[in-house]
């Protein structure tokens, strides 16, 4: 399984959490590790704590020619210019792959401006933590997690093969192909929608005086309410039109629901609640 | 602390996950705790497992008669037909609580139908389980849980003294004082806002087909939509006024977050998450 990484050269760019983490996983799986991030302590904690073989504060030209495989842990705003400015080094036959949490904007424009011979297969490792930083890197969070591929026309089996071999050798419990836009209106309820509800639990009003009776109701609704503001902003906008029609239809449900209350109608409330109940039978079997 | 049970005789009204815990908890500490539930199963199951030293499928005379102190464990809605029903039996002096969820519906009716010499100090345990039946009985769940008391004018310092004693004995981390408006207020936000956008997450579209993409988040906020339709309409319906007005302030937040999300006022979004960021600092330090 893991003959196309005998010898090659991994090149990591962006060096966070996630970015540090696949590093983490293949480095202890062996393999020659190097990265590039713009924070100079962020490959000095790196190389220190054997996280990579060696990394640079900028793109470093050598670096990018001898990489064999690049996975891409930027901000996904900054991922295509990156690649617009570094891609005349790209090594013939070079694979890519990212980590980004939105696919169908992003996915079309990378594939587009690299050369026939280059080969970026999209995928998501559908993990994290609420931290952040290589300090907090650690691929124990893949474990049990999911690892969604999502490929387009343009992708050959082999490419897909390896992204998929990729997600297996680093731990994740189930390797799940999607096409971008599945993926995309699948990410914009599982993940989106429930960061956008932890928030406005907390900004609906000032709570902060209920902090003494808070159950593990509370608590678990809003677990993810500490949120990378820059982060999920800039991932909520490049999928807004999916996560505005999952908002719709959760606001009028949600009317729907509050409607029912206020009308008494009991009969109605349970049988929300019963096919809520039934539902999510299946996620708990 | 405990002087207040010394040979006292305890009589638990309704033997489900929450009389049964209670009674686990009471017997464990070595109380003599006898129990009334219609269904003879729950009974047998309870004295067969050491939770109740007796028990009656019915409401048995003596058991009432010689009670000093009875727990009400029965849904809201029959807990005052039973009291108006027994409470010629009730012994002089009787010191009586409960564990519904919903106060300010059900304090003072039940108050007012007292004598006396009886005193029903209202009380509500922050605890629970998604499963039912004193089969799942289990004192555990009330370690590190609130427990509030919510007495009105008519209680007694002495009666208040004795409901929080018996908080502290089954081993909550936290006992509260509030009055049944301010329970309720805030019982309407952190436990029924969020059963709510649980159950709503479920029923907002049918998405059984996403169980393989699941992650933390979708299973945190909705690990609570199981839930015991026939128990918690009733709670929703007897806290209407305030979950409805939690209802729209959530609804209300929820639409101008998606507005700003259509408008592509990142700022906007960015602020939203920044307070929700702080707010959420104060419940998990």
């Amino acid at each position: 399984m893991m003959n196309w990484i005998s010898n090659k050269n991994i090149l990591i760019v962006g060096l966070g959490l996630m970015g540090g983490s696949y590093a983490k996983g293949l480095s202890r799986l062996g393999f020659h590790v190097e990265a590039i991030d713009k924070k100079q302590s962020s490959i000095d904690y790196a190389v220190a704590h054997g996280i990579i073989d060696r990394g640079y504060a900028y793109p470093d030209e050598t670096a990018i020619r001898k990489a064999d495989v690049m996975i891409f842990a930027l901000y996904p705003e900054i991922l295509l210019s990156w690649i617009e400015e570094q891609k005349h080094l790209f090594k013939y036959g070079l694979l890519i792959t990212d980590v980004t949490g939105v696919k169908s904007c992003v996915v079309y424009e990378v594939q587009n401006a690299l050369r026939e011979d280059v080969e970026y297969v999209p995928s998501h490792p559908m993990a994290g933590r609420e931290v952040y930083g290589v300090e907090n890197a650690d691929d124990g969070i893949f474990r049990g997690a999911n690892f969604i591929v999502a490929p387009t026309e343009k992708n050959t089996q082999e490419g897909l093969e390896w992204c998929k071999c990729l997600g297996k050798i680093l731990g994740f419990r189930k390797i799940s192909v999607l096409t971008p836009e599945e993926h995309d209106e699948m990410i914009g309820f599982v993940s989106q929608l429930t960061h956008v509800i932890a928030v406005s639990l907390m900004t609906c009003n000032d709570n902060t005086h209920l902090v003494d009776y808070t159950g593990d109701s509370f608590r678990d609704l809003t677990r993810i309410a500490s949120i990378n503001d820059e982060m999920w902003s800039e991932l909520f906008l490049l999928n807004k039109e999916y996560l505005v029609r999952h908002l719709d239809s959760f606001i009028s449900e949600l009317s729907q629901f509050r409607q029912m209350l206020s009308d008494g109608d009991r009969e109605g409330l349970r049988e929300k609640m019963r096919l809520s109940t039934e539902r999510h039978s299946y996620f708990i079997k």
